[in-house]
């Protein structure tokens, strides 16, 4: 059966998190999650690193696809505006790639990781543990990545 | 006396205006402008866009700095996002071409072209022609990002 490694992606403009997990039929492997700490730096240095990271670990990683978590409803638009430089950097350095590109929505991600829609981020990151089997514990950002990750794979 | 080459971008989700002037002293001189049409294909696609032109567009042009009009107060959360994508694209090119970024204040900009902070889009336009010293009809994407290279080169 075809392996198919997926990797998830939470961008931010302080942290960004991301996940790579495998998928061979309906059983899920983990094999990396991390967050990239953006920090303080002047704000074009960290979409410069967004983009240096994803290009090194692209490479690195070898995923097939790739999967963000939507934008919508987004209530600050000062927030909106920052959020949105980081992704977009992302999301183009994924399809410079020529990575597939897949977007769910928050609600379905946590609903395909809890069926549940309306989890808290604890039991989404407990539930991301179980899903693959594994006993680590990530940062919030990595956990997420990794759940938006595990919802494309029970789209596919 | 040096001369200096500006790239002024006015990024956006559906068109990106750019403008390449020369500074020599208090010499303006027109280069090249046009806009980008980024129009209804989708989102993805519209940023790859954005990133390949400008990765060619640097080479063939040699910029020695670019400056971008800075985002503030931006009303509505769902274009500041898309905008957002856009910008932050098209500053990781600059960026990852070495160019040194300087913002603007769309107050700024209008000010260094008109002396008045308030001037409406045709008048921005007019004056660009006047301190360029050309007749060009260029789409208002465009003399909007020659405005901004302008204020920059007088801000230098």
């Amino acid at each position: 059966m075809a392996v198919i490694r997926i990797l998830g992606i939470d961008p931010g403009s302080r942290y960004m998190g991301y996940g790579v997990i495998e998928q061979e039929g309906s059983r899920l492997k983990l094999v990396d999650a991390n967050r990239l700490v953006l920090g303080n730096a002047p704000f074009t240095e960290r979409l410069l690193r967004i983009d240096s990271f994803l290009n090194e670990y692209l490479q690195q990683m070898q995923p097939d696809e790739a999967a963000f978590e939507g934008i919508f409803h987004q209530k600050y638009a000062d927030a909106a505006i920052k959020l949105g430089h980081a992704r977009g950097v992302a999301i183009v350095a994924c399809a410079r790639f020529g990575l597939p590109l897949f977007e769910y929505s928050p609600t379905d991600v946590k609903q395909s990781i809890t069926s549940f829609g309306h989890a808290e981020k604890a039991q989404v990151a407990q539930m991301v543990r179980i899903l693959l089997g594994v006993q680590n514990a990530w940062p919030v950002d990595a956990s997420d990545a990794l759940a938006i990750a595990i919802c494309h794979a029970n789209r596919r």
